[in-house]
């Protein structure tokens, strides 16, 4: 991981600016072989596009995402898979007025800070629209798990909105598809949009929301200690995610009012010989590495700060200003960062099988 | 990162187990000329030092640090800094049982279905003990600390015990220093000794906590999109501590449930130039980079799994058995996380540091 | 360096085959600040470029580089700079015939054996035309290196073609530019053009070449032990280009010839305080670290295995068979390996510059 | 590859100086359950020992090898392994008088230019003592490649002494255990033997070398395009030995002096279904992946430059002086640098096995 790249063997790296002409992604040491077009990707991308709703940004993009290497006669060659989007929907003006203003909570700041100039446009590398590239990744990235560990299936949702959150007797998998929020439990959905609307139109303002992706069928032994952690990368791929503030796997921050009895999940092994857990506190990692438990990550994703209620800041002379965010947001990036946490899952898990075969064949112990 | 490295330019490598002859750390890429010694170092180990009161393990270790390379009549060379440290007091005959034993919740299990067999003595590699490694690795990033950032100050404390937390009204921070439990609120402190005294001796149990830590004095512009953020690679640094189950940034978790109006750090310039800010929801990054305030992590620690009363599991064989883990063990590991989650913060911060230095040469832009 | 990528902090990932629709390469890690336009590229472009003259390959490629993002209002931004070049020209019948022949000395058989599958058009990944994507990297980095090491200048040349040495005596440096052969030898540069255009037209034949890289005015410091060796860093960039088969630096090969008192570079201080050396037997390079004399490398590239002659291999199926290469080749690749050779020092040293401004600061010991 | 550090999946650190109280390597990611023991990786020390014979220098050093982590019950667990060897013969008043004075052609100059200060006794870290860490490393690898690839076997040898070749006609491989000079060449053996004992005693000179390195039995598929290639990274890996100023593959520099015609392998198909090739000149590597044939390097060692002859310099404080560098050294380092050359050979074959292993699962494509 360094600068705009993450991964160990599956290597990602992304580039592109909201306004620039395209944004992409290279994914460097796929595996030869696997079958690869452009329509195993333009699905999770679909998913993730803006003007989807009236609750995500009004911003039309077609995100039409091209294959530019790495696949020959519709299989990868295993050489770099060079994806790009371009950008088609860019209105620039909507951005000139906050070219010398800093929008507070925004990287506005600390990029004029750190590289004495930014691309203002649309937020420019800081913009969400960098998560279109991971997603494209991801999309490599579930063609490789589905060939390598065909049982694995990642499913992201909301669970937290604003300080709404749904209830769990009522968790519908169904239903995480039928709303536009990505939203399990379907009293929660119709209320959290309603809320959302008011939010927006009336209200000008933002809200944050918490995310839970859930990966199951993860083969045990993948990770590492003590730096090459599951636990560890996964952290780091989801705290990475655009206005991301917290990160837990498993009972997460729940973990540290238990007791260690209660904390335990107890191991049973069934008569065909598999194991069984009696709970999955762990969520699904030990030592840093894979159990075969569902693999468990919450994110917590902040209120976008870019709301049309002013905000006092400073420009670029050092005086006093009240910044308003005009232009087209969400008001909750937490609903589009659903499928980009999905994606980074994919990532993530996909680079630790390629490690953890790499390092051992791929063998396991054995218990019984 | 890789397997058992972490950081960019600062590259820490730890290795060894509980019950090997010695474990350490080497780190490379530390700047030259810096004044280092074994003394230096040596009392952050001791911060952290088991069998440092009644309520943390009772294992003796001396924990005296060794400088093998790296420095030269008291100044580091740039070469690489090998730390070690040898391991006194292992008493292998407490283990003998769990060989054949996994602990629920410990990381028995996946060393074992990764590897094929496992250290088990002391929990080999997945011991607690390899953080003194990173404590020590730590001590050498505050050396660089104190010499490119001066005024940088890291401070550590647990901030909930179970379902017990501090009261943040009684905040003191020379409390901290003056408890066995790194707790800034003197009479959470008081009944969290009791409670633990309780949990050990007559519950047979553990417990787990939360533990914030705050670098004080952090220059703005560390940190990189989109992979390279500050707060992604904190997130990996604190999830790869053993037992940790989330890590939080700034307001974390509660701003999911904040409005963008609420989250929003307004921000004011004094006469002298320097920039204020009207809260700091943010915990000093934005965009992945820092912004000059405080940069504040939380973390959570489970109970430690290995606790006396008997949890179900199996057995090589894959027969049920009742896991009851004697030897010396915390009832609270987070308390000697505090010191580990210190060197962590030293260590990203240094790194970044030095990655900032490389690309941008440590320039800043300018407001006003 | 990971498969497809290269550099520590200026790190570059190339992407692209022969006959896909385009190549290119991202640059990540780049200062900010720095003026950068497609106009600094191309040149660099235009001198490696396909069907300059008859004595290399037919291919008519524009190679027009775009860059797509990492720049804003002319200045670099200190994001991931992706620059793209389409293929225009691929005419993919002329390598229908070798979809299921293995060239003899081509990558042919290797990508077949390793991934199972290949990408023939042109050699898809393994075509010289990947260096594009270098030499387009390379005006990068020839930005950053005018800005943070104004005096520093790359030079490229022929000094063997086949078994015709040139003669030192009649090096020329403005000859360089005046032949389509780099040859700073007016006298070689004839015979070697009329040699090359017999060994095409009439022998069917391809040939060999040396080339010599010189950089001037490197700052003394750059470089690290052990792995990080600056003269370590050139060897795999150098080595890493196709057809390349031996890198040497300063006297190289003829080094292990010499005595220690005839290799020794003697050192004198000037009366301006700037050290004199009496020779450069080291190539500018002790330690793995610049001395601030040039820097030199030699690189011998072995003869294309694209030839008319026919050559005995198999088939696919097994099967013997007579391979001749048709299609648009190079009677010697050694020629468009100069402006590549002159890029990847370029990357190199520019990727040094950051990595010793980030651990060093950039300070200098002082003599005297 | 960072500073201290190469290798991608197989990683390896080493540290320490001459004269400090270590040196030690750590070797990360090597696979679980491979017996490995402190004989496993003395024996390779021993070969290259200092003070093994009169030819090379007089430093006596035990040279014992310790293991301190990743190894259990004879079996390595996966996690990284520490090896540590004592410096126990240091005459730290030999080098006193060199504290202020830089020997031309050595690292004392750049180490001071660039850190500022330098460990000066034994040249520190640029001391050839590093490559016993090397070499200590090498034995894991070498225990790697028994369990991975059960065929392949290293063998290194000098080719030439100065300006003495060997004779081709005369190679015995049976020869090169038997004389101090690694030399294949019985004749040239003898002959070298008192050229250096003359040039030592009597001319207070040294000599270069040329080592060939050869490893049989490669498996096809080890490397990747671009820049992880397995002659690249070879190259670096040579490059990085101390006094290497040349690396070659197969025909190496001697192939820019052939045709194409002449340069050809061609490839022919045995009744069993192998491959077969008319020739090597390619080295055992094409487009940076293994062909199965031989993996061929040679690689040039300069004279050191720690001779008993004065050379012009400077010192500290910028006077001119006459270095003569008393202390004991190698009239031809090049002796010792074969059995490194070996480990080097070894580290890059088990980690790109590694690499491959990760990305492709270690199939193969057929041919027939």
């Amino acid at each position: 991981m360094s600068l705009n790249q993450f991964g160990h063997l599956l290597r990602v790296t992304t580039w592109g600016e909201s306004h620039g002409p395209a944004i992409g992604a290279v994914v460097d040491g796929c595996p030869p072989g696997l079958p690869l077009s452009e329509e195993d990707i333009q699905p999770w991308l679909d998913r993730r596009r803006p003007g989807r709703s009236r609750l995500t940004t009004q911003r039309q993009e077609a995100d039409r995402v091209r294959i530019l290497s790495g696949v020959f006669e519709g299989r990868t060659t295993g050489t770099p898979i060079s994806l790009l989007i371009e950008n088609t929907d860019q209105r620039s003006k909507d951005y000139g007025e906050i070219a010398r203003r800093f929008r507070p909570g925004h990287a506005d700041l600390t990029y004029h800070l750190k590289y004495g100039l930014r691309d203002y446009r649309g937020g420019g590398r800081s913009s969400a629209r960098e998560t279109a590239a991971r997603v494209a990744a991801g999309g490599v990235a579930r063609v490789l798990l589905a060939a390598l560990a065909p049982g694995l299936r990642i499913t992201g949702y909301m669970v937290q909105m604003g300080d709404r959150r749904i209830d769990r007797a009522r968790f519908d998998p169904a239903e995480i598809e039928r709303n536009d929020l990505w939203c399990p439990d379907p009293v929660a959905a119709a209320e959290w949009a309603d809320y959302l609307e008011w939010l927006r139109r009336d209200d000008h303002n933002s809200v944050g929301a918490v995310i839970e992706v859930v990966a199951e069928g993860v083969p045990p032994g993948l990770g590492a200690p003590v730096y090459g952690k599951l636990d560890a990368d996964l952290a780091a791929a989801f705290m990475g995610i655009n206005a991301v503030k917290g990160v837990e796997i498993g009972a997460g921050f729940a973990a540290a009012a238990l007791t260690g009895r209660d904390n335990a999940d107890a191991i049973f092994r069934d008569p065909d010989g598999s194991l069984r857990f009696g709970s999955n506190h762990a969520g699904g990692i030990l030592g840093g590495i894979s159990t075969g438990q569902p693999v468990v990550v919450r994110f917590a994703v902040k209120p976008t700060s870019s709301i049309l209620s002013p905000v006092p800041s400073v420009d670029l002379d050092g005086q006093p200003v009240e910044v308003v965010t005009k232009g087209r947001h969400d008001p909750c990036v937490g609903i589009r960062a659903v499928p980009v946490g999905e994606a980074m899952m994919a990532l993530v898990l996909a680079d630790h099988l390629l490690l953890d075969r790499g390092q051992t064949g791929g063998q396991r112990g054995r218990i019984g």
